[in-house]
């Protein structure tokens, strides 16, 4: 059986979870707070990041990262390939993969995280109002991005739906829990990201809540 | 043929002209500042970094991210596989890249950059020494890492080199180049990357500079 170190608002945590959801593998979610830096846990990864994995029948080193850990999973198991198509679509992918894993989680969801969670949990400190205003003014030279790439192609690497398209799901449902996303003159984007939030992979990650800290009222709708 | 945007330091540039090197791939390198924020370079690549790779004779998109660069080079290219090895083993591989990438780049080989390159072309300022500082010593504690795995392995991430030394050398070897490493008390880190530094795919590397910015005396022997 495989663990799952997360916790319900990590980003990476829940493009794994999209991705072995889409491929049908089982897990145990355990929770991880990495803030925490938990002895055990920075002994297990170094870098102290969720998420991490564990088989806990074979054994064996865990996998950490997660790109490394989607990468293993995609090779492991033939179902549902989210990396699918030529070397040249193969690139496209993982180049909007790191796009949205580094550059949105970098202005966007870091700075969500940690103004309206982190310091909330850990601080018991407000957040910083001009860190939000940036960090939702980055978000929509974001979704202008997914709309100028939904004018040339269905999905967001190509023809068909990709791990670009869970990392970009992924990143955005927690800048949304955490109200950074507004939707106004978005309707490309909006329309994608409702497809995705229907997808069966999608609705358990949706369900969550994280402690002391609450959604919008629209997080989980389908008619935004 | 291929043209390589770059410039002499930049560490996920010469991670990829390792890899090129060793798998006998050739290109042409076109000099690049990102911290120029050239428009045509913009067009090409909207996150505004280095490398990204341009095939002049067939066309098609960049390839763009160092990480895509590398996987598209491995998957079309046989020649000395460097993501080898079992599932698992591979996802070691891309732990330990996306560590170097990551944790390294962020905690040394960035502020080196900052405080020794952009500093002094951009701002004209002189460094932080508190930050060099701060850089030096989380390079104590890399190296320190470093020699833990090889007390285990070989090479970092198995029985054979790989892209983890690839991308740990070209971390290593712009952080030395800035003379943010001393490798006293490290011998077995240094033993790995005096054995990197002799390598054909890393001399012409080793003998290129940045302008205005020399590395200390050592940065190209073989005798540390």
């Amino acid at each position: 059986m495989w663990q799952l170190y997360q916790f319900p608002l990590c980003p990476f945590s829940r493009k794994v979870r999209l991705l072995l959801a889409e491929k049908g593998v089982g897990y145990e979610p355990v929770r991880e707070s990495p803030w925490l830096r938990r002895d055990e846990f920075l002994d297990m990864n170094p870098a102290g990041q969720t998420p991490v994995m564990i088989d806990t029948e074979r054994g064996g080193m865990p996998l950490i990262d997660s790109a490394a850990i989607c990468e293993y999973f995609e090779e492991t198991v033939e179902k549902a390939s989210m990396i699918n198509g030529t070397a040249a679509n193969r690139a496209e992918i993982r180049r909007l993969v790191a796009w949205f894993d580094t550059q949105f989680f970098r202005e966007i969801t870091a700075p969500l995280l940690e103004e309206r969670m982190v310091k909330r949990l850990v601080h018991r400190m407000t957040p910083d109002a001009g860190m939000l205003r940036e960090a939702m003014k980055a978000a929509v030279g974001h979704l202008d991005y997914i709309d100028y790439l939904l004018d040339h192609r269905t999905w967001l690497a190509g023809a068909t739906m990709s791990l670009a398209d869970l990392a970009a799901a992924a990143q955005i449902s927690v800048a949304d829990y955490l109200g950074g996303i507004d939707w106004k003159s978005h309707e490309q984007a909006k329309r994608w990201y409702v497809g995705m939030k229907s997808r069966p992979s999608f609705r358990p990650l949706l369900a969550e809540r994280m402690e002391v800290i609450s959604p919008p009222a629209d997080y989980e709708k389908l008619d935004l």
